[in-house]
Order: C-alpha cells, then sequence, then structure tokens
C-alpha cells in the first residue's frame, strides 16, 4: 500500500473489466466472450500505449494485471444481475472513475518519461484511459461511447494536460501524476454531477 | 515436405483467406474488398501477434504467406458460388481448424520462445489463431463472431494451455507443439460435431 | 516550399482532418467526438504505417502534423455548413486526393528504404493512404467505405506498384516518388470523373 498508483491502478482494472463484461453480459455473450470482453476493456488501453511506445506490452509481461482483470469479470458475472442497471451503480461509476484517473496518469507519465512533446504526453494519456473502453465497444457492435459521452475522454485530456502544465512549471513527476489524477478525478466527478 | 507446421500453416492460411473472401463475397464487396478482406484474415492474426512481440510483422516480410493469401481469394471468387452455403462447406471447415491449429500452435510457440508468463502465451496463441476473423468481421460491420461462436476462440485457449503444461512438464518445444496442435483439432472436432 | 512532399503531406493532413470531421458532424458527434475523429483521419494511416514498422509513431513526434489536423478539424467545423454535401465538395475531394497521393508515396517510399518485398510496399502504401478513413470509419460505426468505394484504395495500390516497378526499373528515390504520386492522382481523378 506504499505506491498509491498501484492501488488505483489495481481498483481501475478491476472496475473497467466490470464495466465491460457487464456490457457484454447485457449482450448475451457466453463466458469466453464475456472474458475476452471484460478483459481487453482492462488491458486494451494500456497494450495500445505500449505498442504506441513500441514496447512488448506491459499486459503480457505482468501476471497481476490480468488476475484483477479476471476478478472484475467473475465480479460482473456473478453480480451484475443484482443491481439496477449495472455499469450506471455508484460502486462501479467510482471505480472506472478511479481507473480513469490511474490509467490518464500512467499514460501522460510515460510519454513524458519518453521525452515526447505535449500533444503525444495528452495523446498517450487518452489512449491508456479510453482505449480500453472504445475496444470493447468495437466489439460489441456499437460506436465507442467515448466519442459520444461529453465528459470522459475529456477528463483524460483534461488531466494529460494538467501533467504536462506541472511538468513545464518544474513539478517533480510524482507531483505532477498527483495534480494529474486530480484532475481527472474532479472532472469526471463534475460531470457525472451534472449527468 | 519435411516441416508438418509449415504444411499447416500453407493449408491454414489459404483456408482462412477462403473463409474471409467468401464472407465478403456475400457481402457483395468488388473485388478489392474481397481481397483486403481475405488477405486480412488470413495475415491478420500473425500481423497482430508480431506488433505485440515488437517486431516487424512477418507478413510483409514474406512473400510467400502473400501468395498463398491470394490463392484462397482466388479460390473463393472461383468457387464460392458453387458450394452452398460456401464458409460451412466440410472442406473449408477443414482446412480452416488446421489453420487454427497451426496458428494457435506458432503463436503459442513464439510466446514460449520470448520467456513470456502463461498469460501472454495463451493470448498470443489466442490472436494468432483468431485475430484475423475478429479483424474480418470488424471490416465487414459484422460484431466478431469468435466471441458469439462457442468452440471456436476456445480451441486456441485448451490449445495455448496445453503447450504452456507441456513446456512446464519439461517437453521439447517439438513435442509441446505437436500436443498443442493436436488439443486444438481434438477441440474443434467436438465442438463442430456437437454443431 | 522546397520540399514537395512535404506541401502535398500537410495539404492531405489538412484535407484528411477536414474530411473526418465533416463525417464526425454529420452524424452529430460532439467537439470532443469531431477532434478525434479528424484527427485520427489524418495521423491514424501514418500512425498505423509505424506501427508495421515498427517505429515510434511520427504523429507523436511531430507537433506540426497534430497541429495541420487540427486546423483541417477547424475549418470542418466552421465551414461545413455552407457546403453543399460537405465531403463532396470539389475543393475537398481535391485535398483529399492530394492527401491519398502524398499518403500513398511516403509509405512506399519508406518501405522501399527499410528493404521490404513488393507486397509489403504496396501494403504500407495503401495503409498509410486508406488506414485513417478506415479507423474513422469503424469510429462512425460504419463499415469502411475503402472497402465499397471502387476507386479509392486501389489508387494507393497503383501508386505503391509505380514505386516498386520505377525503383526496379533503377530510378531514384525521388523519381519513383513523383512517378508513384502522379499514378494516385491520375487513377484517383480518373475514378471521380467517372464516377
Amino acid at each position: 500500500m506504499t505506491d498509491p498508483f498501484a492501488v488505483m491502478n489495481a481498483i481501475g482494472l478491476v472496475g473497467f473489466a466490470f464495466v465491460g463484461a457487464a456490457k457484454a453480459v447485457e449482450e448475451r455473450y457466453d463466458v469466453f466472450g464475456v472474458t475476452v470482453v471484460g478483459v481487453m476493456t482492462a488491458l486494451g488501453g494500456g497494450t495500445t500505449r505500449d505498442l504506441l511506445l513500441n514496447r512488448v506490452p506491459n499486459s503480457l509481461q505482468s501476471p497481476g494485471e490480468v488476475a484483477l482483470s479476471l476478478l472484475g469479470v467473475t465480479a460482473a458475472v456473478l453480480f451484475v444481475h443484482f443491481l439496477d442497471d449495472g455499469h450506471q451503480h455508484p460502486v462501479v461509476l467510482t471505480a472506472d472513475a478511479i481507473g480513469l484517473a490511474a490509467f490518464t496518469t500512467t499514460g501522460a507519465l510515460l510519454g513524458h518519461q519518453a521525452g515526447l512533446p505535449v500533444f503525444a504526453v495528452v495523446a498517450l494519456a487518452t489512449v491508456n484511459a479510453a482505449g480500453g473502453g472504445a475496444i470493447s465497444d468495437l466489439l460489441l457492435g456499437r460506436t465507442p461511447f467515448i466519442l459520444r459521452e461529453d465528459f470522459y475522454a475529456s477528463c483524460a485530456v483534461i488531466g494529460g494536460l494538467a501533467f504536462w502544465a506541472l511538468a513545464q512549471l518544474g513539478a517533480a513527476a510524482g507531483a505532477a501524476s498527483a495534480g494529474c489524477a486530480l484532475a481527472v478525478l474532479l472532472a469526471r466527478g463534475l460531470g457525472i454531477g451534472r449527468g
């Protein structure tokens, strides 16, 4: 529990896998399809980020990330029928928002460490945070909700800009990361509140 | 004919290209569209595998793979109208099953050789075997059949697990490959038989 | 203005971003969605090309490419309502055709420089030229128009073959590039004329 981002990342993996699997359950996919959609929702953004950064994806090297994704899938299969309107439940929205903040921060941090310009920092933050949801919508034959919902991917753009601005002002990586995550949570909270 | 996997791989490339092109013919695509969908079905899984492994795709470096894919496309354009229910014909199902086994084995083998953990071995086997079919469905505006058909991608998962288990038990790469391919063919045969 | 391909590339980026953003406006996406679709249309083909060539995408390293894309998006948001049938307007078709020629040439040139065989040269030319349009159609929930429109991606194939043939005949990269671009413009012009 000494690394706040590992904790946020873990909550986000479980939350993203839950949301993706819940959507696949709604579409009456079989167990294999639900698992694939849930795992791709959790790992797809980070995998795309690593492809863009020309690295072997972390998701292929980290059994822990896969295990957390499968935990989220299992939770969705077991509990989604008990929730009214599954993927809009406050618990799910909260876990999803924490994941959005964690994945935005990781993407911005890796882009910054690779010495890339501001567009790349924001793009990697956004791809990392919203890519998994876009992939799962494509797999389900839907147009990506991130392009239609006003305040979702925009929160990742705001977070990426916050990271870049703080780093330009001389903030250390840890401080820029904290500012980025807080900006995403604030923006997303306001977006959900306005509904 | 000294390398059984090269033979299986060749049959699989032709079979996958045939199935993909036959689907595009059904959707009344023009010759260019049919060729793209057929070639992407044959080469898409291996190309995605190589992207994940951070290598220049083999498909871009091997004219032989392209030629075999174009052979499958040509066969589909010439013969699909003579078959009732083209891509469910026993000859096509057999070539497709052989391709599924060959591509699963290649993906598992490359993941194992890269020293990746069990999830990555299974994921690369599945992406290699089922990725082309998923890409062609997306190009045709369908939801990927691999997520809806019970025993298709599951066969690749079973094969990847078989490869990994045999390797853990000390089997050489050749023996693990043979066990993987047999497991896929057995699982797929049972799946088709149960219909 | 000393480098004709930089000029063509710039016109193409603006034109492709305009076309993509105009399609998203038609689908009533919000400003964020319109921007993403426009930028992905302009940068998606080159980014996919760089992934296949195993390089960090140029789009992430070049703020100029992003700025030109945003210029095209801005133009679409401001002016698309003044054009009858926005993305079929002669100005847009011309910019799009120049972009098609420029992106085909860049893709063929990079494939040739990487020492890849003829299929890879043609595939990279086609992916570079038509990949952005395909990605934007997927994001909009449409089947890719490049698979349905007779003479669009085919022009990139013709251009890639022209590049490769000229290089085989001993032409320098500059001459092969000029021949490639002219072949694409000629083919596309004929295709629109027959329309």
